[in-house]
């Protein structure tokens, strides 16, 4: 009965996402040269600014074979950031679930797989190795040619050079071949790296296509966000394995200690009224919990009230001031508001919703409303409709605001998050939690209500040029006509008559 | 100069998914509890319907602590399955990434990891273990008591019982402890199973519900639609890597019996054709390709014309007959239309799809047009704007067809693949494929046409309906009248006039 069909099988971590590329993005040629330039202009991006390196990021892509109609790229981007220790360059390239951003706090990365994914990709479409080079700006350079054992998730060191680093140099080159359809995917590259120089105005960013064509995003503000730090976990956000995780290492031998030391904000006044609300002794060994208790201590963790949000250190928000720039230098508008809202959480994870608004300038009026959605400041491309700041666009009453769609404006999101709720691993779709969309709503008609403003002044203003055009046409007739009527010889001055019918100032 | 913030992490596959649990659809407590059914119920459906037995599934729902606000339920599932070989529990319960669905032909799972995320997300809410029995109709029943090492993903096995079996059971039963919040999935839930039962009519399925509710959908055909048959890959799928694997297993000495032993409806001749095309002798030996070779081997695969399109035995579609009897089941519609697209393919995977209509009876007249999305026979029923169907009903213009949204009827369409282009690794999304989404166009105009004919029709009925009635009406008087008029004596017979003016039979 039935065995007959089941074999079982055990594939890899590398296996896994070989055979369900698609999820992490790369599912067809176009696809997949937009995904592979994201994820290493990303790696690029925090292996630099949260590290306080004002990033210079050189992309290059070119095509192997002009004028046949094979799709084989190369794709070369270099940064100026951190670099990789020698010893983890063939772990961090070509191994999954291998990564440095498993932590908890704001990065682009979160999943760790979108370099390894670019190069598996490049692999199983060209059958070439990878070539890094870096350096953490000591002595040495290093070279690696590397590949990747698909089957056993583990890199294959092909080759590896050393080189001196007289100039101290630090960063690091990723080269990669793979197969592409950059023409179909142009415009998506480029509106990403358009949006990526909104919210990351700090960056140098330039682009060299198979054309030869150069596009290049300027740095126009030179102050870094503060970068995020390591955070504890909140207790709001805790389950039973990260308990066990933590009584596994911890060196506290009270309950009391252990709640101070290991979680979010919590000081000994919180840790001595939360495990009163949980009815554990302050003294008990964490170590001695029984499996029954640590469930009552996860579930008393989350319905007790008394713990302090998690505040927003972890997160690197980018501040209204360089979101105001960014949107003015990308769009030109002739009216741009932004605000940032409070930091906020759920499930213990915390948040910070930033939104801005602009009117006018390069935007263009279409059918729909523009919407740019932002993630840890990751521009978001693809995938629009499923997302929760669409939703919540499309739900707006705009008409309140004198907006409605087809007039040139724009609306941004930006969330930032230690976990943004992603719905997907390729990161296009945000999932909606109650609690990030409230602030995105809030954040939405905050600005709208300033843009309205704006709107309603010009509407006046316009209406009050009207107006006294007409006077200024009119007056000097009438004043003639009555002057020869009355049969007087001098027209009255109409001047002072013209400046008391101006009912606004222009500046 | 940067290393300090680079600490490097290796997670195992478990932890990868207890750390994105999000993404494989566990995302909060309502969404969880309907994920752990949809995952059981899924892996139930598989372990009966390919293997020839009709599905008897039986689903419990209970709540531990009736009354109190904790949400802790024990989810039961039973099946009449084919069972799980005694060695392979643990692993198949308790280890990501270890599956028999890793396996080229169509089947509910495919990532082979939601049993486990249901476990897994049991384990870390309720931090108990999960107990399955199962045989294989074998002279034992097999009891396992387990939990998941998730930083080592291996599974833990607390307990191990052995019964004997007198009546040569056959099936699985899994109890999971978790967290939940039914009564907010309920409606999700409900319209699942319902679904279900819409593309599964020869499934008995049972739910009993915390409250003790009982939902019964019984079989309602005994036949079962013909198994899906394991595939060889089809050449325009392949990728170097493919061909490396292959390589490394083949017995066959030259290239001309590789392609005839290895790929999908490669006989000789087209075999010789290809290598002709290809530029690669007949007798060249597949181990000794060299790696630029392979990569030319791979892309003439891709550029090759005269390869066969891919059967569908590895499909396992409804068919018509099955697809009508589920509607009518559950909808008990007026009309209904239902089609099935030939095979076809996209990357080299074969698909089809399947489409119906139905008009009246249960379905309700809503807002927009309701829409019934199917994959591999499990229904979708979060994020339907997401998906490529949704995007086509919207395109349609409906008005073509006398149809609009809030007129009640309903469209469904189901895609079996043995690789539906999956957007998440919830399973939710399924993402624009134009081979795929032209299937889906036609099929839906198809069926609509027959709705439109149908409505028109029906239309033309009650017209003539209304003119009879007032022939059948009228005609008494005027005869009676001209009968006075006239001075005769006997009012003539209508009858054959009226059955004369009668246009269209009613039948």
């Amino acid at each position: 009965m039935g065995v007959t069909d089941q074999t079982f099988q055990e594939i890899s971590p590398a296996d896994f996402f070989y055979r369900n590329k698609e999820i992490a993005g790369f599912s067809n040629p176009a696809r997949a040269i937009f995904s592979a330039i994201r994820e290493l202009v990303e790696n690029s991006l925090d292996a630099t600014e949260p590290l306080g390196i004002l990033p210079d990021i050189y992309i290059r892509l070119s095509s192997l074979n002009e004028g046949e109609d094979e799709n084989i790229y190369v794709l070369r981007v270099r940064d100026n950031g951190s670099g990789i220790p020698v010893d983890y360059v063939p772990l961090a390239f070509c191994q999954f679930l291998f990564s440095s951003k498993y932590k908890l706090k704001q990065s682009r990365g979160t999943f760790g797989l979108g370099g390894t994914m670019t190069i598996l990709y490049g692999q199983i479409t060209t059958n070439k190795p990878v070539k890094v080079i870096s350096s953490t700006g000591g002595q040495k350079i290093y070279e690696y040619v590397l590949m990747i054992d698909i089957e056993r998730n583990r890199p294959v060191i092909l080759e590896r050079r050393i080189y001196n680093n007289d100039s101290k140099w630090h960063g690091t080159i990723v080269e990669v071949n793979l197969e592409g359809d950059y023409f179909k995917a142009m415009p998506k590259i480029l509106e990403y790296l358009k949006q990526t120089a909104i919210v990351n105005p700090y960056a140098n960013i330039m682009f060299i296509d198979p054309k030869g064509r150069l596009y290049k995003f300027e740095r126009t503000v030179s102050v870094l966000p503060p970068p995020p730090k390591e955070t504890l976990p909140h207790p709001h956000g805790v389950d039973v394995e990260t308990i066990y995780r933590i009584i596994r290492v911890t060196k506290c031998g009270t309950l009391l200690s252990f709640m101070q030391e290991h979680f979010h904000r919590v000081g000994k006044r919180i840790a001595q009224r939360f495990l009163e609300f949980a009815g554990f002794p302050e003294d008990a060994d964490p170590k001695k919990l029984k499996p029954e208790e640590i469930v009552r201590f996860v579930q008393a963790m989350k319905s007790f009230n008394g713990f302090l949000p998690p505040d927003a250190d972890s997160l690197s928000p980018l501040g209204e001031e360089i979101l105001r720039a960014g949107i003015l230098k990308e769009l030109e508008p002739e009216f741009v508001a932004v605000t940032q809202r409070k930091p906020s959480a759920y499930s213990g994870h915390p948040f910070i919703v930033e939104v801005g608004i602009a009117y006018g300038g390069k935007i263009s009026s279409g059918e729909d409303i523009i919407l740019y959605r932002f993630a840890n400041k990751i521009p978001l491309v693809y995938d629009e409709s499923g997302d929760v700041s669409w939703r919540i666009i499309k739900s707006i009453n705009w008409r309140k605001y004198g907006l409605m769609p087809g007039m040139p404006f724009a609306v941004l999101v930006h969330i930032c998050s230690t976990k943004v709720p992603w719905k997907t691993v390729g990161k296009e779709i945000i999932a909606d939690r109650p609690e990030v969309s409230r602030e995105i709503l809030n954040g939405i008609r905050e600005v709208a209500r300033q843009l309205s403003i704006y709107l309603a002044r010009k509407e006046k203003i316009k209406r009050e040029r009207a107006r006294l055009s007409i006077f200024a046409k009119y007056l000097p007739k009438i004043a003639e006509l009555s002057t020869k009527l009355t049969g007087k010889e001098k027209v009255p001055n109409i001047n002072d008559l013209l400046r008391r019918a101006k009912k606004f100032e222009e500046d």
